[in-house]
């Protein structure tokens, strides 16, 4: 209920910032999957601190390690236990923040909650959980390509400067590019200008990272609360940052009228049903319809500043708290393999409950 | 899995726009709270078609049975069982829908999906389902004002036209007090207007609906996946014709820097800790932090329009469709209590949770 | 968590003894299944009181109404909500028990669980509930049958009086012809003749259940925490008055050695790998390996007795009670079917399941 | 669904016999329980193979490494990730058996079911998976203990060899005192002196555990589907080599009559409200009425044997196996703290979930 996603497919996920190890465990992963560990580990690459200029320069190595659920190379349908060892933890950088509250982090919900955290490196609020996913995400992925399905994601915002083009108009094999992951090049230069001006402050950025999904057959999502585009919405919601998420025409949308919105269909050349427009992102009703499946997740700038900022201690005494130790100013390049982990999470967990929908 | 929400309070419903009812199950409701009737069938009357000039005039009637799980007007902690018969349903409007593809509905998935279908009145994907989550909302609601919780949610867009006043400086009291369910009154008479031109038009229209918690207690929500916002988003995301959720700052809030949006904590003069802003939106690190929680929700226009449409029937010929029948053109002010009473769901689902994480 | 059974394929069960009606949502139910409405009936015939000289006098007509989930005689993939009204409720047989708690019974923990609690006719804790369980079971049984699987459940013991043989010995087309549901027809008789004398003491009497699954493919149920036998235990230890359950060697096997207990493999003639003996009851490491499952179940004698019993009121007096009303004296022959009913949930469920496990 | 066991106090275990570590997951655990490690690993020593004469020589370490969710020796409410590393694995042993299908092993249902398996040590469907509950129930037993709850399991029969006394009759202290953990001296005795006999000759022997637990307040469990004692037996069925549970009265009582078999209910001295008898093993109608509750379980005799075996290859060939390695002839001194732990978890989740019946 807590540290879970997903129905059939499902990760549940542990580890602190700074406690020993990151890990998790995959259950009802299918059998017979080729686990490709290059892959996996080129997809935590993409999310490791220290890997470019414009992110921090944490230098976290990030290897994970199997324990079970495969065996020759392949898995066995039991399920994938994981650990990623945290190394180049530097925990005395917290020392005094372990009484004061962070402004916009979750330290004072914590502490109120349960009664006690672990302060350092933010704990289990830390990023650092999102490895897990990465991992799971690997996993899926490989799975969902023997099916034609593909994830893209990309930067599509970062401060007020953004992408003004629609992805179709994009050449998304250029994402991975630029160290900011946005494939619009004039774009990508402008938005790592400003992360290197903002950091040089001591400020952050937020923006956006918009995802691509090709190759759904229909059938994917229920009706009602299995919609795919909640599920969807639910796990790009559980990444840490996002404060919101909308598919298709989104909330651009709501200002045109029914016959400016709706998507009408068509007979397709070579057989089968297609819409003409996809203002339904690829889900009608909560089902996929065969068309591409498009999001925009909103990230807000990063909370830890390395200015100063007026904030409070457990003992309610007024302080002041400057951030010290190695941190992103902005989280859109590095969240990038996050925002398509957990969709191919979605896609492949329902994927695998439609198969139970018929005898 | 597919037709359940929540986790303790947990609401299972049922039923087809044309079938003989629509219902539900209640698990897991506290025993011992004072069931109001009254009050159950004035938040029905909320959503009930034909209840004012700017909604559809079919006229349902919509009165829930109870058939379980309350006993002496009190809920007894077994499972409530509820049904709402339908009446008044026309199913001969839709016969010329019966093999063919309404554009942006779901008829084309569901009949792929399933390979059946119950075509008349759009069947399960009907927002007739809804009704139940009235209900549930109802009884949630009375158990949150036991414990001090009060949740409001208005029109905030129609169209273009859009309330550009924060919640705070609005008075929330005035959102019944129009048929539009916008608590700005010269921006609900724009509304209004819009609404009866398009819909002379045989055109609809999309919009926007904020929603405010008031009186949470901090820790309600868990760390990883079981944030609270994504518990929200996930609920607003089940409701048919949601393109899209944001909560505090949201997507606005990105192109702004760190050290505009973080919400700065300070000493409360009569105790406690509070932030001075709440572009958190009540929500830190997944964990409601005692600040009042408020978040948006976008509606595409309505798909069903009284106007010739291109589409293509079961056997893949193209043809034209002109909807008939009574339909909204726009669904906003039917939809606000709606949203009230998902994330009274919500709320009440999370606040029993939380009484699990300490022995 | 509470009323909800199965994982895919899931009942979620309401209603009291005498409340206005019993019923529930059956979700996850793969569409296209043909609905039977006389084979449903003749399922709720078998369970229904007042069937036979040996079975309660009360007439409960038991009708099941089918609201959704049903389009021209088909499931449709969306949830099937039904009730069955109650009638011939004669409350006011119970109403000197209003304050008292009955022995054996779940008043005194219903009252200090909840705080409240609908005495008529046991309230949530009569078996009326299980009537829910016999129409899921009968669309769950409809479906086995297109794979090719059948569930046959008898009495195998009434009080000291039990059957000896193994049930591959018996007739099983045989437990239909007798009133005890016995196919051993020596055995049924002395049953039916224990039943009438001990009911004309007033008092009652328990017994056990076998139950024979026959055409299960290979493959059905999970390693660890989803074994297929737990699944069948928690299914049938959920059905009033269940004490105990065991399944192949069972607790008599316990006292034999390894050597004598092993399933020894064997190829068939016609391909296939089997096993001689079957002390595995058809489930090996938790999962179905193609052999008859078979597996009995304990029933304690029914707690309400027609005979005074020493007892204590709400206000901690004791006191005495002499039940009224019309109740069975052994319910081993109407709880055949709810057997049945409860193990097609299961072996459907799993077998759904089962389909996620490869791609 | 399928490694994950419990509602809100939840286990997802991983591992197999032969891989790099057994482990896992416990989600939901209340924050601020002490933690004692040592504790812990005194639970792990009493399922540790080669701990006496009687048990397999294997010399497995099993040292548990907690990886998060505990800071200051407390647990902070975030998830308990833990390893168990495998140490002392001869896989070689296992050599001549991976393409040969164990009798009343899970070997050819694995094969079949996945087209995979892992066959050294029997892979996921060792018992060595069970390290990992005795980790959670150590940690549940912790927490109840707060509680004022203990749970006692003990050998109650061997082969042909059992304990007559009700376990009221016994000195419970006494489990540890011998290596059989059976609390009747001279009963133990003969067990013994059984075991010893029957693995010279290369055998196995099954037998039956009976648990006790007391403490327990009223009102755990619930009415229906998740009534305490089938989330028990679910629990013990889980068990590997388990064949069945009883409760109370159990299988022996069903030969006798209501008015044999009810629990009369009298005024506490002290005040509350007792049964004379506990004919309901302390739980009535699904939940517990403050009573001890007690149950049994049965395990079959274990299925590798040193001796010769017909049996059948992957390919369908018949043949003949006889295992070498390093087993135990009776597993049920070392099921007994798994059965204590299963137990412990169980009564700990009802006893969170029970706090959420009430607002």
């Amino acid at each position: 209920m807590f540290n879970s996603f997903g129905n059939i497919f499902r990760l549940t996920s542990f580890g602190e910032s700074h406690g020993s190890a990151i890990g998790g465990v995959i259950d009802g992963c299918p059998s017979g999957i080729e686990v490709d560990l290059e892959f996996i580990q080129s997809e935590l690459d993409r999310r490791r601190p220290g890997q470019s200029a414009i992110t921090t320069p944490r230098k976290e190595d990030d290897r994970v390690e199997f324990l079970s659920g495969i065996y020759e190379s392949k898995t066995t349908g039991t399920p994938i236990g994981f650990i990623i060892e945290n190394t180049d933890q530097h925990s005395s950088d917290y020392d005094d923040m372990k009484d004061i509250f962070r402004p916009s982090h979750a330290d004072y919900v914590y502490q109120t909650k349960y009664g006690i955290r672990d302060h350092r490196g933010g704990g289990r609020s830390s990023a650092r959980e999102t490895i897990a996913r990465c991992v799971a995400g690997a996993i899926a992925k490989t799975a969902l390509k023997q099916l034609g399905i593909t994830v893209t994601a990309y930067t599509s915002q970062v401060g007020p400067v953004k992408v003004n083009r629609f992805y179709k108009e994009l050449d998304l094999s250029l994402v991975e590019s630029t160290p900011v992951r946005c494939p619009d090049p004039e774009i990508a230069a402008q938005m790592i200008e400003l992360i290197k001006r903002v950091k040089s402050e001591g400020d952050t950025l937020g923006g956006t990272i918009t995802c691509v999904a090709t190759g759904i057959p229909v059938g994917l999502g229920e009706p009602v609360f299995g919609k795919l585009h909640q599920a969807l919405g639910s796990a790009m919601l559980s990444i840490n940052a996002v404060k919101g998420f909308e598919y298709g025409s989104g909330f651009e949308g709501v200002q045109y009228r029914g016959s400016q919105m709706n998507d009408v269909f068509y007979k397709f050349e070579t057989g089968g049903i297609r819409t003409g427009t996809n203002n339904s992102g690829g889900i009608q009703g909560g089902i996929s319809n065969g068309e591409d499946i498009y999001f925009k997740v909103a990230f807000k700038p990063i909370a830890t500043l390395l200015k100063e900022q007026h904030t409070v201690d457990k003992s309610g005494n007024e302080t002041i708290l400057k951030a010290r130790g190695r941190h992103d100013s902005c989280v859109l390049p590095r969240a990038v393999p996050i925002v398509e982990a957990m969709t191919a999470m979605v896609l492949l967990d329902y994927y695998l409950i439609a198969k139970t929908r018929t005898l």
